[in-house]
């Protein structure tokens, strides 16, 4: 890993309070990997957030993304927004919001993960419920941090995490999919969740085979039984599931076609 | 301000994913006030979160605490402890948690909101129900930074938030009370909400005068229609509430007895 930033002051508003936003994305020969939806999505989240896009410098944060991306060739970028400082207190003061740029190598994971499906861990932490905060990337994200205490087994790739009624909304680290027939379903993403980058181009390609695409509540058992499940980010790429806590999942093939779609943009063993 | 630690490296969990505790305590007479019932706050936050209360030098966290306090004199501390460093994924790695100490001035209020009380904003955002997370004061901050958002009017003290189900929760800053003839009480926090450390003194100083003190739920009508209402914090002690929205609401003597128990581990104007 490598720094851009050394470090933030105490008085940073992400460190304080989480206050700001966060990116993941994959670098591939050099280049940021769907920069274009991830830096929408960093905007979608500051007005969201009520921060206001002026107080970025756009130009230089492009320039430093595609520079630490040179740098890097292969492996990932992790860019975090935050409101600023601010002495104490959560009213925010008025002035530049701070972002950096930390650089990261390909995470060493199984490549039978991508060919034959992954675990997941069936997580008893549950997701809260707040319209305000649902969908973005922003930094609470302390739900996702005691799920992901839930388990240490390394054959488990990442966990499935339901909301306060039961629903399955994604996972710690990914967003979920199920296949049945010619329709590829996600849970829908208005209480909580994040609205991955990877995600939206799952729903545009399938879209593109012809198939019916739809975001919609979706129960436990329907995943369990499901004739595909698979989960996206934009480091992995996507992963197919083979296993949910102690039950058997199916792997097919529009989970490999879609595989073969998003792969030029995440980091997916060759 | 004083700010004992000039930073944190951008790999702090507490930066990354708000993965920590802070606590704000009043300093009197170069003494932080209260500290014993902020230090247990943090131990149990610390179990909550799955964090070892072992990767914490307390004799030198402690040794920090009072020695800055006596630099300071009169004021404020604000201790943060994050789970500590990790280069990427929500995973945490074993090591020492990190822990900062930040000095602050006391803050410039007019000394008539201790005396006739307080208005507040009735907020919009809501508050989101997690059992995992209530009670404790974590860094996952969003929502009260979003209430607080919501107004710029300096003569606004604080602003009222309400769970999911529209009951009174607590302020953003600030744990919310009613009286009625010799009852005090003040809305649980099984779901969500701060349990404040002044919120404890108030509890236990109305039982020593006698009085029943009790945790529960309150409806919106039964804040506004109460004989009398105050919030508490640790810095300010206790204010009365004279106004919440566009709704009057009454100021009285139990609240003026209660100021006085605790005026003398809070900044209250002399």
């Amino acid at each position: 890993m490598v720094v851009v930033s050394q470090g933030v002051p105490v008085t940073d508003r992400g460190f304080q309070f989480g206050d700001g936003l966060f990116e993941t994305l994959a670098v591939k020969q050099g280049m940021p990997r769907l920069w274009p939806a991830h830096r929408r999505r960093i905007e979608q989240g500051l007005r969201q957030l009520r921060l206001s896009l002026k107080q970025i410098d756009w130009p230089a944060l492009e320039e430093t993304m595609f520079a630490e991306a040179a740098a890097q060739g292969e492996g990932s970028l992790k860019l975090v927004v935050t409101a600023g400082d601010s002495a104490r207190g959560y009213a925010r003061t008025a002035g530049a919001l701070r972002w950096v740029v930390i650089r990261g190598e390909v995470a060493a994971r199984p490549a039978e993960w991508w060919r034959n499906g992954v675990q997941l861990h069936l997580c008893e932490t549950r997701l809260g419920s707040n319209s305000a905060l649902a969908g973005i990337k922003h930094l609470n994200r302390l739900e996702q941090v005691l799920a992901r205490a839930e388990w240490n087994d390394q054959t488990i790739a990442d966990g499935l995490m339901m909301d306060s009624h039961g629903h399955p909304v994604c996972c710690t680290m990914a967003n979920l999919f199920v296949v049945n027939g010619n329709q590829v379903s996600t849970p829908g993403l208005a209480t909580c969740g994040v609205r991955g980058v990877m995600r939206g181009q799952i729903l545009m390609h399938a879209e593109l085979l012809g198939m019916t695409a739809t975001e919609e509540q979706i129960q436990l058992e329907q995943v369990i039984t499901a004739d595909e499940v698979f989960v996206t980010n934009s480091l992995i790429g996507l992963w197919p599931v083979c296993r949910i806590g102690d039950r058997p999942v199916s792997v097919g093939p529009v989970t490999q076609i879609l595989l073969e779609l998003v792969a030029t943009d995440a980091l997916v063993p060759g």
